[in-house]
């Protein structure tokens, strides 16, 4: 496979790119670094059929003419700040929606037809049945990171429907492991370095998630891709448990020995568009065969190691 | 009501200005006139409380400039050519997803906070569900004009869960009337006029699908808006009836007295992204007291009406 991933210096996207490279494949990663890393890049480089392009989404010329020659596109690269949405509203819009259309327009000037997507749980918005299944009802959208990732899905299948293309999508639960720059984790576990004494919990505590740990995540991609014929595939992809943010919470202070005062911000949702519960249906990936390795509770370990090993180093920015 | 009604010079939107104008409304017309017409304005333009903007929602500037004042918005501005939206992949995402964003902003910045919407029952893809509900199972797009759609419902629910906004998001079927410049019924018509010997028609002729008139259609946007509370309001409109396009073929040929050769293109659908059936549940907007007057024969024949008087005069396009 000569791949193409967009975000490929992310975290989850230099995860499948390394992944990718093991297996062989030749790699193109495309990501504008804007939440990427150097050092998340540094093992592909040394890898002969792996290239890296600096380059935005948004500039056409640039990803039309990169992504030429390639077979399959992998398409993770996304604004994932669901939090701070409300602040700058033309964010989600851009480098969701307009870049996954840019991407799937790129992609047909230059004859590839299939492709990966990195869709969310939260186009389910606030559902009503638990676990949501992917035809769970017509969902509405309680944030702009939602509304941008259902816009990307909407496309992808017009381009199926229209093109020809194939298309697999796949609705993350958040995801955790190494290479972690991003979200509750890494929130709690930067407070705690400031001042181990005393720890901010958006919302009550109480909110209710699934996570998935990354390679999990990027080998149930690999394994739905070789495993289903052409045509608009559509999965979630989690673990069948939960974890609550105390749960994290105890989880995190108790794997750095400390025991903060906490204190809540209140109300059943962390933020404007925060779910209260997260779990999705996962029958439909697992009947492909493939199923998770790490259990929420191994992947937080995971997670909280490769922080207090690399944060640091990196700056403790995401 | 101060109303800011985007697309108001076109078939749908002109229809929407008049009824708010005689019930005593101030009304602001925005209108970029690539599908709208100076004719469908002139009476309106005759009431003092009537003020004609020519814009383009892709231009921020004067869609801020001018929305400021007004304490309500019909969105209704959109490109509504399904059919060749694989011609040009960029102009829904431009004048329907990227407009609506556009829209919401303006709207956020001036502190307006409620909008009505038209959407499409094309968000339903190929349903499983007939008469198909609002809350039928999470559907696939097939068309571009679909997904935009789509993108733009995701748009307001966010606004609504983020901003505070109320919004009425009406998924219309195909609407039929006075000022229809624009689908079946007016490329039978023209065809019939340049050869009355002849009709070719998309597909088997045998796709089943619900319209409504456009005057029931205003006031069960008006009506719907009238009788709801803030918040999110989804409702489906059409009528209970279908007709298939052979129907509405004898409808046409019968009323203008031709008898016409009948070619088919063949195929149960009558372009990529055509829905072979489409009936909607409109179970919920009819709860609020709003039902139709016309049925859908009746609403073909004032459309053949008015375009035999209307549509040389405008120059047969759409």
């Amino acid at each position: 496979m000569r791949a193409f991933v967009t975000g490929g210096a992310g975290f989850i996207g230099s995860t499948l790119v390394d992944r990718l490279l093991a297996e062989g494949h030749e790699v193109t990663a495309y990501d504008n670094f804007s939440t990427g890393r150097r050092v998340f890049v540094a093992s592909a480089l040394r890898n002969r059929t792996y290239r890296l392009v600096e380059g935005d989404l948004l500039d056409e010329g640039k990803l039309r003419s990169s992504i030429r020659g390639h077979d399959f596109v992998f398409h993770l690269a996304a604004n994932a700040d669901v939090r701070e949405g409300l602040k700058h509203p033309r964010k989600d819009l851009e480098q969701n929606t307009i870049a996954t259309h840019n991407v799937l327009e790129a992609m047909r000037l230059a004859g590839i037809a299939r492709v990966a997507f990195s869709s969310t749980g939260s186009v389910y918005g606030e559902p009503a049945v638990f676990p949501t299944p992917e035809t769970c009802p017509f969902p509405t959208q309680t944030s702009l990171y939602g509304a941008s990732k259902l816009a990307g899905e909407g496309l992808l299948s017009a381009y199926v429907a229209g093109n020809g293309f194939s298309a697999w999508i796949f609705r993350f639960v958040s995801i955790l492991g190494e290479r972690y720059t991003h979200g509750h984790v890494v929130d709690f576990y930067r407070q705690l370095r400031k001042d181990p004494k005393r720890l901010r919990i958006l919302g009550n505590g109480l909110q209710r998630k699934s996570y998935l740990y990354v390679q999990d995540c990027v080998a149930a991609v690999l394994h739905a891709v070789g495993h289903t014929g052409p045509g608009l595939h559509i999965f979630n992809l989690g673990t069948d448990e939960t974890v609550t943010v105390n749960e994290s919470v105890s989880a995190i202070t108790r794997s750095l020995g400390l025991k903060p005062e906490l204190s809540y911000t209140g109300g059943e949702r962390g933020w404007v568009g925060d779910s209260p519960f997260i779990l999705l249906d996962t029958q439909k990936i697992r009947a492909t065969g493939w199923s998770p390795k790490l259990t929420i509770a191994q992947a937080l370990e995971r997670t909280i190691g490769w922080l207090a090993q690399n944060d640091e180093a990196l700056g403790g920015r995401d």
